[in-house]
């Protein structure tokens, strides 16, 4: 909120024009705002359905004349669009290496080198960054009050997560070297990093089945991994519930109240809910 | 329960035996309405598990006359209900293209188009939507509490699971891509769509093995999306669980404020937070 | 608790030998109950492991002996026990036909029936009976408290648990009937029941590959299940967490203040929380 | 905290140098501790990475030379530390056969081994134990929060998720069994531990598929073992979610009552619960 209101008076400082495109492409809260977001989430989701069809055979060679023209369009739309973010905002430096602006640009730039750079278009590398065109939908996401709510949750419980990676790691290095040792290069277990692979594979209860005990003690070890897997993966939910939980209390209990000073109130709550006193200035008679 | 209420008034304004009727068929307070509903979850549930077994070569051609017969005589009773249903109802037009009562119409013309036109039996899909019977029983379950508060909480966490599923969505894209580099078409990667397809089920933890990373670089990768897939399943869990105690909570503690009658007051208020009147007897001055 | 002593007082009605019996045989309080406890744990353990290294083919031939006359004696063991429990306890006929009574009596008849008739021991299903064993274990687990919190919040949210698993098997007949239709028997999914199987298989991340979708449109439907099945996995989730939350709290929530009525207290509290008075008849100067 | 304190009382006991090397290797108060806490955990993932390098057969043949001395010389490293360590504990011989000292001497071991006994390289178990090296990591975290209240949690539920594994061990047992018989060894469930096998890894919905039923009969069984699995699975999340609800609750209330300085009282607590003296100011009478 603070954020945009900021945003929208740099903008005020800018010419017109500019301040008039900032709205529009930056903000949602006028009709030509939301218009242009729903229009270029369209444009990007077409988009990355154009670069996915493109890799698949048997479509690319029945149509590839449509894709390369289409990708060439949202390719000069883009450019137009990036260009024009470029001059609405008062830092236009800062935008270009933010997260979303080196994604806005890597995902317009190969398209460019493929015309100018003729050989360059057979770097399956360089074709495929459009793909990170996906990003640009999140940060319309941004808007949202729920995406806000679970971000903050992740945030505040990243650091719990990070240690049970750290430990589930290893877990599985340990049990990955055992079973290297157990079942062997005969039973597809060729070494400690291949062995670790099938340790986070059985753990995680994905369970490809690629690579699998064939000794007894070695289906003994799994079995215990398994079992470990299911019992641990409910800490990072144990985690994640109880700051979902917090994140969402603590909203409510923003509000003081002006006669006990107490918090806790519902957010639709007029009055105190132990002394009485009216929360909302509106209702103060 | 209000809406139950107001669907008997209007019943209550049609002839005698469409009342009767309606109060059976839609109802579940009277023992007839009781009575019907199980009878109909029993048909329902049988007439399902004939076109099952309609579908198993071995027991088709051995019992095919059977099947034919049962579901034929289980077409002409829900045909009777559907038609009842129709009169029963004050609107019937809204009725016949609600989702239910679209089910209705759907799982019972399918019999009929074999019968009048001969060869339209051969179309699968077709035969198939006789399936769709299942979906009748869960409008039965509306009468059930449990359900209700599930409903609710599914509902209020709704746009946070999309929320969610987006960024699942964006996460599965950009690394089938980078699986579809890393691997390529020699190791089942034929595609981005494809790779996307081993991204779902990687990350979802299902892992079939039909798509597996063969290259140590894409194992490595691979490690990375199913441990990330591992520590996000907490999300919606945590989301869940947040709501379903909000739910479950604001359930029990449905006291009316005996100033304006209105209920979701915290177990430990003293004072009506919408309009300041005791709550509590023992404070009332 | 209450169940424990009414028993014990019924014990107290029976000669005295019976009720020393009822009390080491069921009770846990003395030593010698504590005594027998652990030893028929280790009895049924080690028993359910002779049952198994029985199937065992390399081990069964080596050592068939062994097996035979361990298993023997653990079953005069288990019978004896059975006869002391019958006699001992007030109501015997009661106790026959409840569910620890059959599962006593089912794990040692195969054994008599082998012996008996020749030709029984053949009959697999009879032979592996006796692995009802480990379901004994079980019974002197209601002592721990532990046991006592998670089965009461299974009842309490058992109802809701069925209503989201019926919920769960409609998904799973819907889709599997889909892709019935998409794949067809030349893909895997022979018969609508098989296709069933193949849903359950995908909906609950377990993910076999034995069934597999081909077509990319059946790999599409495929991913929206498994997408799906990611987000409802938190539905029991939700449900046990808040409910396992609540019989935490009810727990404690027990006391009433006898100054001001108030219940919420901590299991350690000795002073009631909101008005001070002394919660422990002990501390009550 | 305490126990920290009480470390470092003990080392000022100690002479100069002692104290000095205690506070760096065990403390991460100072910035040499910091430092050397860092530079530990380098050097333990360098030496592990060297471990697992060594049992990839391409690299080992080609850096065969470059490994064996890096392993060299981090065992000369880690046997420094090893001895200083012991030396600058009060408690040499505790520490040595604790959790810890035992890791530290175990995987400096094998490459002395290796060393002064030509043939005992070729022993791989002995090898492996160098792997044991990522637990020395987890020492380290203990300074960090998070690991306390996760650990803290994880006791407490101990109890609980070991009674839940049980009945989880009961279910396999007696499925496993079911299956042994219904399957039989020529749909690959040639022994009860085979199929007890198969029963953990269909429950924890992992799904090899390397046993797979291949019977209507047998695929009915393991849609409910599936079932059941992915509705059980909620259990231990919903006790974990619930005790570190807990824990962090309990945590964030640390207010110390002002007569008896014990923590632990709920936020809305006016009284303390172990002595009945006033926690809040405002009602001071």
């Amino acid at each position: 909120m603070i954020d945009r209101r900021r945003r929208f008076e740099q903008a005020e400082g800018l010419s017109n024009w500019r301040a008039k495109a900032n709205e529009i492409i930056f903000g949602a809260d006028t009709f030509a705002g939301k218009l242009f977001d729903i229009l270029l989430i369209v444009a990007i989701l077409i988009s990355v359905a154009v670069v996915m069809a493109d890799s698949v055979p048997s479509l690319d060679r029945r149509y590839h004349l449509l894709w390369l023209w289409m990708e060439r369009g949202f390719t000069i739309l883009f450019t137009i669009e990036y260009i024009v973010r470029l001059m609405s905002v008062s830092r236009p430096v800062r935008y270009a290496f933010s997260f979303y602006g080196m994604v806005d640009l890597l995902s317009i730039l190969p398209t460019y080198l493929s015309v100018l750079i003729p050989g360059v278009n057979s770097f399956l590398v360089l074709r495929i960054l459009r793909v990170l065109r996906v990003f640009r939908v999140l940060r319309l996401m941004h808007y949202i009050g729920e995406a806000e709510v679970m971000t903050l949750a992740i945030r505040q419980s990243l650091r719990k997560i990070l240690v049970f990676l750290y430990a589930v790691l290893t877990m599985v290095v340990v049990f990955g070297s055992l079973m290297y040792v157990v079942e062997g290069s005969e039973n597809g277990f060729s070494s400690i990093p291949k062995a670790i692979y099938w340790a986070i594979v059985t753990l995680t209860t994905v369970g490809y089945g690629d690579v699998v005990p064939h000794t007894p003690l070695g289906q003994f070890i799994a079995s215990a991994v398994m079992i470990m897997g299911y019992a641990i993966i409910a800490v990072p939910t144990g985690i994640y519930a109880a700051e979902i939980s917090q994140v969402m209390t603590t909203r409510r209990d923003a509000r003081g109240c002006p006669g006990c000073g107490k918090t806790g109130h519902d957010v639709n709550a007029h009055y105190c809910k132990f002394c009485g006193t009216s929360l909302d200035p509106l209702h103060q008679e």
